[in-house]
């Protein structure tokens, strides 16, 4: 059974929605499912230290393999000894394959049958990407999870050229397991594509769920497309992926869609908006987004969102905090940032707390009642 | 006795050098001295949360009233409840008298015996300080000592000038005395003035300690003179100042400054020195400054300094923390900072325990066998 380093039990399914509540085991730890992953891009969860990240309950973080490998290199993360210990964070890691953003510097016609040729966004020297170097990397970087190097087609993307990448991602998820060193301790996920056409959807989750895999991901949704569709697409794949694995929805983390989410079915999220957000003074709460440096927050004496339990809400003023974001201080990125990341883990608590207590359909007509956001239609 | 709500216990004197162990006791906590209180200019340690700071052992920290005057208003953070409440700090705070910001954005013309005229260094607009709005911003925030708004001479400066100068901050003390409306909750402290000159600074320390007042400070020194002048105006003026009262050497910081100024019988200082060389990438060792970015410190994986006990050198290594700056990461600046204020914290508390064990001398011998640094000729 354990053949894999990272592992997945379904322990209840919620009788209204069918959301899954699990629990997946990674050679650093366990974490429970649905989760929501914080991005540490290059190492670091911005503004916060490994210890508050942990002191809000996350099990898992996600690191940029792109930016690793670009600064400080992986080979020097390797000798490090790993980017756990790199960076002192002890718990569960998954590295995305860098796909992503090397091809948002590379054009159609750097894209071959071999890799991606594009040039670093630090010093624009020329750099080739394959499966077999994405896997290189993410194996100096010891990752708990690692992710196929894939094409994440841009939106909107024709048939035509959405049916080559995504077969063409299916011949790199059998490059990249040939070539992956570590399989006994860092699990690989294969990540279905095929852009916003259900036929493409179909057959690549066929092709990628075709390889026994410790997970699967859903790539290419949450690129720009109007929510509609993002829910189409999530409607036609997730049934596709097996009962078995986590199933992870790559670069999801809006309140909304993470609920919905969680009702289709998947287990694993992330997204850099908590942390982007928060440095800019923008904060999630339960009624929407709050624009902590807007003028009506200069005597608002109260925490930034009535009720949190967040370190920042328990302890600062909203008018405080909007004075060090005016200031320009540091402190004020750090708590904004603190409590979105608490925000979403926090979300994700009662999302699973109302999967095991079957009432994951009243949680969510509880939370849409009150945030604005794109709820799914019916 | 206890008619100040700031006291002092001096508790005793080292046999060795005659520097003094004591403790000031406030109406928000007491602290050993000799000590160092961190600068949290605008309501904020920069980089800290007020729970880092107490964690490293700091019993009071400054802040800066000009900069809360301008952003985000005395009467904003007196609303709020006062400086601690505003910020979360619940132990003591210094606040000094806007003079010294002032100053560096006024011309000689704008110094009149009513006050200063400036412009803002946020929107250019007019401003005028006088030793009564000093106190009347100082007793707004609600510190535990407050200064007495006093011109700090620039470096050099003429005899003459220094002279009307001095004289000057000695009748603006007394304006402060008359206008400070808290006095049985904040203490005022007087600040010696007289540039480098010895008969100024005879003159200047007969005419303030003349006020009874619960501390006195020595100012205008520290701004750019040499060592050698800094240590003799020490020298002048440290014994002209009374024994039963904590002794504040303003904007004093460097490693060697603080020893000596120990040696000297001083009991309080400051400087943003930790705080500014911390975002920028400079840690203070005991052997001297050192440059965390440096691409020798690129594999450096052991900590920045070896056997200290602070929180980023028992989490962290001198390469992770060296990656941080280059990627511009947050994080870099924060476990530098949080080394450097515990490393003056550390030193401090080093130093109480020489002074208790009356070999302050030598473990200044040890100090500056080390560290390069401006130790006191003789």
């Amino acid at each position: 059974m354990n053949k894999y380093p990272v592992t997945f039990e379904l322990l209840h399914v919620c009788k209204q929605t069918g959301a899954r509540l699990g629990r997946v085991t990674t050679p650093h730890g366990s974490f429970m499912t649905p989760a929501f992953m914080p991005v540490g891009t290059q190492a670091t969860v911005k503004g916060m230290t490994p210890d508050e990240v942990k002191s809000m309950g996350a099990g898992i973080i996600l690191s940029n393999t792109y930016h690793l490998w670009m600064r400080p290199g992986s080979e020097l993360v390797a000798r490090a000894g790993g980017l756990h210990k790199f960076m002192n964070w002890d718990r569960a890691i998954l590295t995305d394959s860098g796909g992503f953003q090397v091809f948002s510097l590379a054009t159609p016609k750097d894209i071959v049958e071999e890799g991606v040729h594009f040039r670093s966004h630090i010093d624009g020297s020329k750099q080739f990407l394959t499966p077999e170097k994405s896997m290189k990397i993410q194996n100096d970087l010891g990752s708990d999870i690692i992710m196929a190097f894939d094409e994440c087609c841009p939106y909107p993307s024709t048939h035509e050229y959405a049916a080559r990448s995504q077969a063409r991602t299916t011949r790199w998820l059998e490059r990249c397991i040939n070539s992956h060193k570590n399989p006994d301790t860092q699990g690989l996920f294969g990540i279905i594509q095929g852009s916003m056409y259900e036929d493409l959807r179909r057959e690549s989750a066929a092709a990628i769920t075709s390889f026994d895999l410790p997970g699967y991901a859903i790539g290419g949704i949450s690129v720009g497309e109007p929510a509609e569709l993002f829910y189409k697409v999530l409607d036609w794949t997730a049934p596709l992926m097996p009962e078995d694995k986590p199933r992870y929805l790559m670069g999801v983390g809006t309140p909304d869609y993470l609920i919905e989410g969680a009702v289709s079915g998947i287990d694993m999220f992330d997204c850099v908006l908590p942390t982007r957000l928060g440095r800019h003074g923008t904060i999630l709460t339960n009624k929407g987004r709050m624009i902590v440096r807007d003028k009506r927050h200069e005597e608002d004496f109260g925490p930034m969102e009535e009720g949190c339990s967040c370190y920042a809400c328990r302890n600062y003023s909203a008018a405080y905090i909007r004075h060090l974001f005016k200031a320009n201080e540091i402190l004020g990125m750090r708590l904004a940032t603190w409590h979105n990341i608490h925000f979403l883990l926090h979300l994700m608590e009662q999302v699973r707390e109302a999967i095991a207590a079957d009432c994951l359909g009243d949680f969510r007509d509880e939370f849409f009642a009150k945030y604005e956001g794109a709820r799914r239609n019916g």
